[in-house]
């Protein structure tokens, strides 16, 4: 198994009740969660040995986060407790025609507010085989983004592959904004989360004119590693969205010049999305780590970001067996 | 924005959990509604100055009504206190084949036991662009007949434009009844919700024998037209049942000697169906108040019914910017 | 109406809600059920006359299912008290592409480890019309087998029809040894489930070759009866697994030489399938004491086991007029 | 064992949670209950066999009635279906020193707009050994006192004995009602429990001026007896109320031209009060029945009220020997 | 009934169940509530014609506070939308030893954000009876003491009686801070809520060495009165802390050179004791303008007080025959 | 801080709600807990480095005590995965003078069914500097009281310090087979948990005579190191039961010949008082290897069974800090 390293903020997350909207609300339900938390915890799941790096205030909340990374098994020693706040956000749950929708209240947290790397990083990459990181960290700020390429770089010199997820998110900063910081993290990079819409939008790669998803995806994916040959792995979902209710999944990776995909998940009804993505990156770096083929690891990754689909919260609740039984048993049988 | 008053009866609505029995249930969950007060709160929610009118008992029932409408913004002056009882009613949900189940529990309730008319009509019509009133007041009972007809004289009188949603209830009438009491009615009202089986079963109209949704609704609305030429606007929803869980909804509209019809909205699931209608006559009463275009006017309506399909409780919890974005937005994305 | 006794072990399942794994729960939902206590249960609903006997232990939880029991007016006068524990089971709900799991804790119960029959057999079967007893309960153990022959051979003496239920159960008892037991039990048995699957694998009828749902069963049947001309009546479902959420079900009968079927539920969504296969062999033991038709009869059987889908626990909710209705009148409509 | 019916009206009750008035309440607790079916079920518990005569609606809430008194194992034979309604009531449950409050909604239930005798009363009073009703029941109408003399009339010639509980309900009658309704009952009871209050204000009764329980309720008990010399057992509790939260409880009999008490039971907190004295007159009836010692009786009537007090609804959970238990073993110990 | 104008900050607060601490809560529990806003609910409870004034972001958060005004009939016309976010806190709630535990998470919020009087202070104040402000708005920051000094005249200008209670918060500011601000804002007020420890240790009056609280209380108010000889009423409970669940609350008032208190009223057990000093204030509020006698003013006060503890939420659920009642009535009977 | 291992079985509890019974209950509260997980949990909360060994069953519930335990930073790599089940115990809970109920479900569990030992107790003893093991352990079996003898007997060898509690279960095995196996472990212990009852019922020390809990105390605790003057450290509570819901707490130590008491925790209401001893035990040993006085050391423990208390669950929630501002701080205020 291998030792991976993730660093991001993580947030607390308050949800609605399906069918309740939040001026109405009498109560949320609570999930700690982030990008690089939600990688780190499926890679535990996966047997790895993972340390997550971030900053929480040292409260009540902070501890919350704590706990809620070791009942996984992730190493919280380079956990660091301090600051303002922890960041959070409401989500109302969307159904059917009907969109989720997000209030964001993250703003001056402790890891956000963070002014320069308060980690001791030849502890944190020691040994260490991969550093995820993905384009949310960056996005929170100018100095961000500097202490974001200082620590990939850091990473880079101990020896450890660079995973990135580009994971845009609109409202943190502009497409122009992203595209900059990419040309500058995308050179150091191993493994790359990036869909057609980062190659478009953030990277400029011409739009394809074409037809077909494998023909579509290996034009931008071509496109992606034309520019950036360092990168080995690209990866990322094709997600249909008939509802907020019911989804299609299907998963794309573009390794040693091959382009491979997984089946299609239905998934009917959907329990909660959020950290689906993540579950997919994971299963990646897991397969990758794993040495399993592409043609596995595109599988396995997707299963494990459909079977993330069915149930509350950001994370991944699903081992290793339990994805492949899933991947190799079909669907919603009981066995007695 | 305008001036509307809605007046009729207000309940409480006993429901249990999906996949749990009335006889099973330990607990109910509670919510108020009835056909005026859920379009009151409707065009509370878009911004226009809306009072509702009705009875309710002096206890803590009546005060959680007044508290009800008050948090929508709904004006309650011409709500009054006293009687014997609150009007209730258990609904067993339905879930995919199984239909839901209702007990009523209304007879004998402080709005249908009145005897007279107990507000100051003066007062309460002053000012007023929209009066609206549907079939459930009339019929309660005989006496409530010649009340309602009575107090859409006095609206007609003092300027209001009336507004009528047939809203037929084969539990508290026959259609004879009904039919005998819309020939009364419906020479003083402008904006009429009805339907094909409303034309066919109270109004007498030869069923249609031809094909084509636009043209049966059109010939349905012609000959109800036809025979009331007052009324300026008709409109009324096609539903489709697939399944308790499951259902389609396009609304459509004639005015002006044109029909008008929305898109089809897929609900599925449905979250709770009750007040859908009314959430629809808001829909239209508010855009004609807006003095939107016809077709505006039926997309945005049907567009706020099918939102109300999401959420539990009779009230429409949606402004107008929020059914507009979910008219141009689509389906099921979240932004991030 | 009829007199019917069943006989079997009672588990008190524990389930999580939907979206919730097991290690992750905080509560479980807790029902009492078995294969012929759900039976003994439909039959009560339905108005007939219905004893079960089993054994439980002499504490809270022993009195909870007797409490359920009497809750649905079933007579457990021949319910024993004593013995060390309560068999139960956990269930970790489905959902979507993800099937249920289960983790069985059963060993030991104070049924299971009977030794011998401590029921007074004589007054059990006086003047009883059907004994049901299913596969489950000398699936348990060696001795259960004996014990199972011995009560079904003095009920057989008593004047009984016996009615019997394969239901096998993989994980108890190998093919080997239910199709031995099989082999003795059958030839006194009137009523018996089983289908395509239990006929090849347990009773080793060839595989069918050919097309055809209708075809294909009638082949099983067929292959059945010659094997037991006694037994008068053969019923089973056929169960089409879209997911863990979805199902269809077609209910299919043979019968004095004809074959029957019903007309096919799409179950969307399921609210809890276990029971359903107990809520069909209630629908089909009434309906044989009611002496509906055998075409009645399969679609009153397949009626009440889809309509079971839709309630959370083991036990049919529904009486007989709730099933005709549902029956005749279609999907998901409410009447007001 | 005994055979007891018992006779009298069953209600729906709604409940807030604590700390939740009911203009607040997004949900209701449920609980079937009335003062003769919460006596009935005691006495099942108990071990009698009891049947519970009273008639609820056709529909859902009539089922529930019934199933919840099959639970307890109250024969239902004798409970009729029919009528308008069941009679509802609110409890908004108080805390510390605010008290509980009520909303009935109780008028024309089935039982109480009943015109004349429904059921069989030769089957009803056939082998029966006591017959028990409750002032409640002939406080519900003019026509209810004249039902309620025939029908004791009838028991008392069919052999019963007669068991009454005076329950006043001054929101149902007024004590010159209640008082000449006594005056033309208790010559036909056997047992009777009344307080120093009814004795006071309905049977005008002259306070008594000295000091000490004992020798105040001894004055009014024996005061009782001399008017209504047939009645041989009289009993009543003494609750001082510290609080909504808090009582103390002490049970007092006369019987024989003795006086008996219990102990004080110091019930803190209170659970749900609702049914405590119907737990005391179940408990007296079983002593009686029981044919244990009066000292015995008061104290096993006491201690099955207080144990009531410690449980949600109006329903006794405790059997002979729980009840036994409590009373010898004391205060809140664990055995493991 | 008067006219009231209520200024200052509300907040979100998230509370977990009692039993459960932060870190381990799955869900919170949701309240809206602010020192000033629970003034005005409970003034609006009262009848009177109360505004409030404040900030909150323009999301379904700030739509929710505004709901939460309105529902009570608070008028929300001067509540304006827009800044960044709503101010939140976690309360861990307290049981018996073990006290409630706070995390603040309000900085930045839209309110303490403001950098100017952003709403029309002329219509705000015009015909208005009493301004009611807390020392909370001016803790917020150096700039809103300004703000508050500036608006505080201006409501003096326009003929508001000026209300305030100094509320101190060690965790907002220091007593030299609150001192400092005192001395400025006190000349102005007419009604102060303020206790002998505000007296001692922001007022720095020397502590009272007597002994008696009568006594005690009097040597404060009269020390304050003789620096503030413009302040006619002063007014504060005292609390004794027997534990997190039990409380004692006495009122007391000093008016017209008198000293007058309440009976002491015995709170166990505390459901929710958050805004219990604003529904004192609110009844104190409410007696002046209903010019009762300050007797009766403190009783009401205190007794509104202690049934604010009876509830959860910050806010007053009752209206003045229900305080006036429970006053009058005394301790946990139920009326039936 | 200190290296600690303790060894024991580890259960799923399942508890009703207060005020509903077993019988009645429709879900079920869920919580992993055991004498000796608890005391791991309580050490390692202080920071200590703990292993917990334990053997589970290799499913769901398996894998939901190892999450638990990661939770709290426990060390896992000792839990052995394998066996047939996870012992169960139903906990109906008490509430004022009733108190609560248990129905143990633990037989045949993994643990209680190993015939050897199957950790590595080099590796699980090296570097330890206290064992702890309860007497909950031996009580098991006659094949678990050799395992436990062997188990000190190398945790002595290896240098680790012995720490036993007694924890005396009736319900496990008699006096006699406790003291019998007390006479043989005793020996080898160095600090042990025994009060009064197990130092007359177990050790067969004649009863006090005398008055005052100091003198008693002093004297059962003289007469146990007597016999054992290996122990150094004697503790236990002494728990006055007022009822279920309100108990008072005094602990009790006996070190270097001299008695330390802490002052008395009245524990009022408790929310759940299951792991209160083993909170106690935990902070004890913290103390002991954070070499306090023991007189800190006695009051430090009791504060943290008081506190356990409070919360539901077995498991301490509370770290050092948290404990010690409850020690110096006292009753119920809220600091804002």
């Amino acid at each position: 198994m291998g030792k991976v390293v993730t660093l991001g903020e993580i947030m607390l997350r308050f949800s609605t009740e399906t069918g309740i909207r939040i001026p109405q609300a009498e109560s949320f339900s609570i999930h700690y969660g982030g990008g690089e938390a939600n990688v780190a915890i499926s890679l535990a799941n996966y047997g790895h040995q993972v340390l997550f790096a971030s900053k929480v205030p040292a409260n009540g909340l902070g501890e919350a986060v704590k706990k809620h990374l070791n009942r996984f098994g992730v190493d919280t020693r380079h956990l660091l407790f301090g600051g303002d706040r922890l960041g959070t956000y409401y989500l109302e749950s969307g159904v059917g025609e009907r969109a989720a929708n997000v209030i964001y209240d993250r703003a001056g947290s402790s890891f956000a507010a963070m002014e320069q790397l308060e980690w001791n990083l030849e502890s944190l990459f020691n040994g260490v085989d991969i550093f995820h990181i993905s384009g949310i960290t960056p996005a929170l700020s100018e100095k961000w983004r500097a202490l974001a390429l200082d620590i990939v770089q850091m990473a880079k010199k101990s020896g450890c592959k660079i995973s990135f997820d580009v994971n845009y998110r609109s409202k943190l900063w502009s497409p122009e904004q992203a595209g900059k910081f990419l040309t500058q993290i995308l050179p150091y990079v191993d493994y790359c989360s990036a869909g057609s819409l980062d190659a478009q939008k953030l990277l400029e790669i011409p739009s394809y004119s074409g037809t077909g998803r494998k023909e579509e995806m290996t034009y931008y994916y071509q496109a992606m590693q034309k520019r950036y040959p360092n990168i080995s792995v690209f990866y990322s979902t094709n997600r249909t969205v008939n509802s907020a209710s019911v989804n299609q999944l299907i998963g794309t990776m573009w390794a040693e010049r091959n382009f491979y995909e997984s089946q299609c998940h239905m998934i009917d009804p959907i329990v909660d999305r959020v950290g689906g993505g993540d579950a997919f990156a994971g299963g990646v770096l897991h397969s990758l780590l794993n040495k399993d083929t592409y043609s596995k690891a595109i599988c396995f990754a997707t299963a494990a970001a459909a079977l993330k689909h069915t149930v509350y919260g950001d994370s991944n609740q699903f081992n290793q067996q339990e994805v492949e039984n899933f991947l190799y048993f079909g669907s919603g049988k009981i066995v007695r």
